[in-house]
């Protein structure tokens, strides 16, 4: 699978914005099992690997969990402040938990694991997140070990079929849709901001 | 009504954020017809009056018009970048167009349409967005009448009824989540981030 043409202009974006940290958080909404939409900032963790899949973490005790395990469709919303330019990305998200059998997602689940700080992990030793506060106690776990992830730690892998771009320095703004067809292939059409 | 305990936090974060034109930005999360989310930066136009209701605008031509009209249930997520604190609301959203007969709804509009600066009520006559990319001269519309909105200038107002508030500064993170009760009262919870 050739990479997708928006791929690099993610790249480009992420490299000009790279002095604000910020600029590699993005917002995911899904929807809840009440037909309601969920929308909230989680942190790019890179592509997987040489594909179009945006890799990101999640807590299988949190709400995002079942969300998505019920309905797997997502929009990724991603503003870089710097170059004033927003993707907005629509595709399908494979959640791969410490049950997934399936070797190369596995895989992927234990490199990220690997690749986080410290400081990441023992989150996930933490409370139940969502509950009632819990004691200073519960936030002082030991360090979990660093190659081997804990049961509840969740690799989302998040596959874009439609990517909206607008750069709102033109004059006026600039707005391309990229979209896949049946064939797999990416189509990329200019449109009215 | 009494303001929710909620809305002096947004001000705190707003003031303290000041500095960055962006932070009046967040992304709004609603429901396509198809089931799948839609999620995109739009602007903050401040509270509606002594109310909890956030304004946002769009144009009724856009495609959350349509979505917003089939389910009114939106969620907001607001990063604040230099205090490190997340909202996120949860809320209904009214729609006031060119036919809405309330008149206190269309005060609003009318006075929304009048406060915003040249440059975001001519785009309002541009060509219409999401189409086929339209020749330079669709750009290039008389500025409209800075009194009397165009018929397709929409206001948005989002009423929260549930808020999560996390503060990523903490050791660890706090997190508060504000609820409204059947009787309109904002009851308080601190959680686990």
């Amino acid at each position: 699978m050739p990479l997708a043409p928006w791929r690099s202009l993610i790249s480009r974006a992420l490299h000009r914005n790279r002095s604000l940290v910020y600029a590699r958080y993005f917002q995911l909404a899904t929807v809840q099992q009440n037909g309601r939409p969920a929308n909230r900032t989680v942190v790019f963790r890179g592509f997987w690997e040489q594909t179009n899949k945006l890799k990101i973490i999640t807590d299988s005790r949190s709400q995002k969990f079942t969300e998505i395990q019920e309905q797997p469709w997502g929009e990724i919303c991603w503003y870089f402040p710097k170059t004033r330019e927003q993707f907005r990305l629509s595709g399908e998200i494979t959640m791969v938990n410490s049950n997934n059998s399936h070797n190369d997602l596995q895989k992927a689940r234990h490199s990220t694991w690997q690749e986080i700080s410290d400081n990441a992990r023992i989150q996930f030793a933490w409370a139940h997140p969502g509950e009632k506060r819990a004691n200073p106690e519960a936030f002082s776990p030991p360090l979990p070990d660093a190659i081997v992830p804990l049961d509840n730690f969740c690799l989302l892998l998040f596959e874009p079929v439609k990517v909206d771009h607008l750069e709102l320095t033109g004059e006026p703004q600039n707005r391309w849709l990229y979209i896949q067809n049946e064939l797999g292939d990416w189509e990329t059409l200019e449109v009215n901001p």
